[in-house]
This record gives structure tokens, C-alpha cells and sequence, in this order.
């Protein structure tokens, strides 16, 4: 157990923003959220998987919609917790923890808010180890935890509850159907589960490894050392390429960013380009025709220099970049989840997932 | 107070097919449902808004969607059911009796379905005194009753509540929404009403009305006099052209039924032509470049010879009709009615609204 300090929150947001694999919402909004709410003298407790009570209820909350829309139309602020206390009213019990869908990007904070809000514990690990761009894509879902009930709001006050869906395809469908209506961005909260139910499905202690990972990088531009090296060894990740933006497409269509970046290379990689594809993250990494990495290993876009995340949509023309490859979670690597998160899930039906080496290194690392 | 005997049920469907305007869904499905249902012993009574105890609790049942799809993609039989237990769950109370929120077409008889099974009284009168394709188009909203909570079922068991929401229009974009990825048609429940609010609001007697419509177009062709002189004599309607079908254009776009049909005229009209433009519904007719009738005024297209609805979906090249003018409820031609139901809603905004003459015959006609 562990409590989110103002200090780390930055460290967060960075690491968070690293492996949201350019999506995931860009994080800096929820960061300033989080802050004034600490600022106000509320806390933020993070729990293991292994430290819930057996009769704890652990409910999702997460942003939906696409990053693009989330930069410009604000939230009201309360619409977690608005969320939560929706889902709670549709069960008839009180939600004891909150837990990320997604600890990439601005997902990994949704949850803190609501838990500082809420005064609930947020539960350190998440459903990705990293960030997809629709509701089943993830481990709670993969491996047989019911999607529903499910609330969205926004913040206008609108309130929708998806209380039987026939399956997380289905819920994802309904969900992306009511966010766009809600103006292409909303605020969920779902899937009810039992201490035993995280402990079997959740990716664990990712709330610590972007957390490390972020302080990583912060020590690193203290210390004038490489940010880059930094985050590689903490996540066991390697530079896929080192070049420079030179074309960014990039259209905001069914509620989602999507596009391709072209990065002309530099240094060891000059002559050569790299084409990344995205549905709000980065799913494929081309280098000359060849597939050099893709879903559901994690393909970070981040400054050359200073390793901050370059999320989908503040991708540019010009900018410096290091595309870094970190491998995912094992628990994406099982036949059960390749299927739903793996290149043919994107509609990359010839593309046969090689994973990266090595495995995402997820291990307690804060706390008593 | 009366009750549905099945010798009537044709009857309804011809008369709801009638003031359906070309939409409400086509009656024929619903018909077969609520026959099988009365064979099997259920009763479904009608009562007067007048007749509703002081603590009655009305909601609406309703099918929503694109008639298109309505004809091909079947019902399971029993969503309208689970539509009102998942509103009583919602509210936390049981309701009392359904009413129809349109009177046109298939949603006449959807509430009659839903009472059947629920053994709830089925209130004579509806939103519309009519057919109208959007969830606003009521004159129990228009006239300030709450439209949420609603909630929608599908045949596959999926269910999606609509808790809170702006207004009616913001129902309308979600339930819409939700709907499309339903498959385009589903049934739906909504906005519980005391007896006060469907005293003030409703547009009463129109069951009585479409029944006593579809029995004087039976009698008609019982005794071989004029089907259509049966309706305008019914309805206080007229004759607005009698012609040949010689063009339709028909897409099912944003879950509607969009489109236009020309019609050649025939007899007195031989030499000119009608446009009629309909969403789901039929909304306008223009003579040689005049408009001759507008919503919310009913303009209906029925089979020369034997006064049969024909609604948008069946629309063909070379069917004989006569196209109808009935005037519309006059709480439909109030200046709150008018920008909700009146042309501009539709995108006419430079027609002007002028009435047919006279008003829709609205009175008790059955029971005791």
C-alpha cells in the first residue's frame, strides 16, 4: 500500500503517457485534476491485487472517445464519480475500489480522480499494461469477467447505462454509439469484480511501473543522462528507430484518431523510413515494407531528447523522435487475448504477431 | 373502459396503418403477435385517460427504428416486456398501465402486446394522433413530461437505459444511437407519467379512433361502397390526388427511412403530378411546385380500390392510390407544437404550416 503524492503525479503522467503508445488520451488535463484535488487535501491510497479484502467490489473507470476530441472539450470534472455512483445505484451495493481499464495515458489518472473524489482505494495494476482503443481489448474482459453493468456520462449531466449487452464486443459497440452522441468523449465506469476476479484477470502492479518509469525519466534530465536509456531500462524495451516526423495523417472517424505517421530516419537509421499506424495508438511499426513491431507489443513515440510521450494527436511535422519497443504484458501473449488484441483484431489479418524479447517486468515496487 | 377482441385487431392495424402516414412501422407483424396472444387467453383493456385511478403510473411502449428493417428483422416477441420490467427496476415501482406514444402504424399495437403479456390496461390515446419518426415528436414531452427514464431492448437480450439526459432531443440522439447497433429497430420504454400529466397531454381517443377508421373501411368493402369515402367521413379527411406510382427513391439512412415517391395523376389530377417526401413518415406534398399539405397535418397514401395503407417500405412503381389529407390533432398545431412537429423540423424551414381544414375527430366512441 502506497499514497499518490503531488510529486509523483508528473512521474505518472510521463510514464503513463510513454505507454499509452500514443493514445490512451493525453494524460496532462487529468494530471492538473489530480493535483487540485490533492492540493485540497484528499488522497489517493494504491492497493496490490493481493492486498483487497476477499469481499471487496472493484468497478472500472475510464475515459472513452477519441484523444483528438478530449484535448479541446473539457470535462466537467465530477463525471467519474457521477459514474460510479450511477453503478452503484444499478447494483444496489457500494463499489469498494476503482481499478484502470487502461494505465496508458490519461486512463491511468481517470481512476484517481474518482478515487480521490470517492475516497476509495485505486488498485495498482489495470486490463492493458498499456492502452487499446476499444472497450474489450481488455484482460478483465479476455478472461471472463462480465462487461456490464456499464454507465457512461458526460458533462452535461446525460446518463446512459448499458445493463445487458450480450458481450464486451457488444458493449464496446453501444458505448462508442452513446459516447459520440455525448460529443465524441465521455467518462465510463463498469464491470463490477470480486478481490479473486482482479487477482486472475488484472494486469498487476503497472501502476508502479509507470510510475517508475517516470521517475526514471524525470532523474535522468536531472541528471543529464539519456531519458531514453532511462525508460528502456525500466521497461526492458528497445529503440525500434531514431528519426524525424515528416508526414502525419490523421482523421478524427467512428468516434476514434485514426492515421499513419512517416518518420524519416536519423543517425543509425538515416535513409531508411519507418510508417507507424494508429486507431488512437500506435498499433504497426513498417521499416521498409517489414514489420518491425506491432499489437499487442507496445510501440512508443517519445522525444528525442527528453523522452516525454509525443501522443497520437500531437504528432507533427519536424519533431525528433526515438520509436522505442517494449514488450506487453504475457498475459496479452495467450491465445485466448492474441485473437482480440493482436494485429488481425485491427484488421491486420496477414500480419503474424513476433513478439519483442522479453516480457513487460511487472513486480511490486512501492509501498510497505 | 372496452376490451380488444381479436375480430378487431384487423381493424386497429388497418385504421393505425391509415394514420401512420407511410410509417409507424407496418402493423402486419404486430397484428399476428397480439392475435396469437389473444388466442392464448390473455385480455388487454382499454381505458380512457379519463378512467386512470389518481395514483396510476403510464409509461410508453414503444418500437423504434427503421421500418425498412422492422419488416425483415423480426422480434423476439417479448422485448416490449422486458422493456417495461427493466423501467419499473429502474423507478423502483410497478407501472400501472402503457400507452402508445404513436398511434400510427406498428406502434399501435405495441403497447397492446406489452399489456397482453403484463396484464396491464393499454390507455386510449397516444403522443401523435399520428406517426412521427423522432423521440421528441410527442406531445407528452412537448407539453413538459420528463422523457427519461426510457430504456431499450433488443431481440438478442441486450439492454441499454437511457438514466438522465438534457431533453427530449438528447433521448432522441441516444436512443437512435443505441438502436442502429441494435440492428435498426428495437423496443422501447419510457417516461413514466402520473394520470394528471396523460390527462394534460396525451392526445386521447385515437385508439378509438384508428378502430373506428379500419371498421368503416371493412364495412366499406363488406358492402361494396368506397373505402376512402369511409375514411374522410371517419377522419374528416380529403382527397388530395388520386394517381399511379411512377418513381421511389428509398434509402434507409442514420436509422431512417428516407426518401420521396411521384406519383402520376390519374381522373380529376390526370396530367399532373404529387411529390411526397417522407422520414419513415410522410411529411409533405407538393402539386406543381405548390404545397398542398405539410406536417403535422396526416398526409396518407392508401390503395385506391380498397383503402389499404400503403406504407414507405411498400411503396412500388404502378400501384393505383389515393393520396389523403386528415387534419392532425389540434395539440399538434399549438405554437409550443409547432417548431417540434411543424415543417421546419424537418428541414422545411421555408414552408409555412397551413392547416387542412378542420380538426381530428377526438372522442369516446366504445365501452361503457
Amino acid at each position: 500500500m502506497w499514497k499518490i503524492t503531488e510529486e509523483m503525479i508528473e512521474a505518472i503522467a510521463i510514464g503513463a503517457g510513454i505507454l499509452g503508445t500514443g493514445g490512451g488520451g493525453n494524460p496532462y488535463i487529468g494530471m492538473l485534476r489530480l493535483r487540485s484535488l490533492l492540493q485540497e487535501g484528499r488522497t489517493v491510497q494504491v492497493v496490490s491485487p493481493a492486498e483487497l479484502p476477499e469481499d471487496a467490489l472493484v468497478v472500472i473507470c475510464a475515459g472513452i472517445g477519441a484523444p483528438t476530441v478530449g484535448v479541446e472539450k473539457l470535462e466537467q470534472g465530477h463525471e467519474g464519480l457521477w459514474a460510479l455512483r450511477g453503478l452503484e445505484r444499478e447494483m444496489g451495493r457500494k463499489v469498494t475500489a476503482v481499478i484502470s481499464a487502461e494505465i496508458g495515458g490519461a486512463n491511468s489518472i481517470e481512476p484517481m480522480v474518482v478515487s480521490a473524489l470517492a475516497g476509495l482505494p485505486v488498485v495498482d495494476g489495470d486490463g492493458m499494461g498499456r492502452a487499446f482503443p476499444e472497450v474489450q481489448m481488455v484482460t478483465f474482459f479476455i478472461y471472463g469477467v462480465s462487461p456490464v453493468p456499464g454507465i457512461l456520462c458526460d458533462e452535461k449531466g446525460n446518463q446512459v447505462v448499458i445493463r445487458h449487452a450480450l458481450d464486451a464486443v457488444s458493449v464496446e459497440r453501444f458505448a462508442r454509439a452513446v459516447t459520440i452522441q455525448m460529443g465524441c468523449t465521455a467518462t465510463m465506469a463498469s464491470s463490477p469484480m470480486t478481490a479473486v476476479e482482479v487477482q486472475g484477470t488484472a494486469v498487476p502492479y503497472t501502476l508502479s511501473l509507470v510510475r517508475a518509469v517516470g521517475e526514471a525519466v524525470l532523474a535522468a534530465r536531472r541528471t543529464h543522462t539519456d531519458p531514453i536509456e532511462a525508460i528502456l531500462e525500466v521497461t526492458g524495451g528497445t529503440v525500434l528507430f531514431r528519426g524525424k516526423i515528416v508526414d502525419v495523417e490523421r482523421r478524427t472517424v467512428t468516434g476514434f484518431a485514426r492515421g499513419e505517421v512517416n518518420i524519416e530516419g536519423l543517425d543509425a537509421d538515416r535513409g531508411q523510413q519507418l510508417n507507424v499506424r494508429f486507431q488512437n495508438e500506435n498499433l504497426i511499426a513498417v521499416r521498409d515494407g517489414q514489420v518491425i513491431a506491432c499489437v499487442p507489443d507496445l510501440i512508443c513515440i517519445v522525444d528525442r531528447e527528453t523522452g516525454e510521450p509525443v501522443t497520437t494527436e500531437l504528432l507533427r511535422f519536424g519533431q525528433r523522435v526515438a520509436v522505442l519497443g517494449i514488450p506487453c504484458a504475457s498475459l496479452l501473449r495467450q491465445p485466448e487475448a492474441l485473437p482480440v488484441v493482436g494485429p488481425a483484431a485491427f484488421g491486420y489479418d496477414d500480419v503474424t504477431y513476433q513478439p519483442l524479447p522479453g516480457e513487460m517486468p511487472l513486480r511490486p515496487r512501492y509501498g510497505s
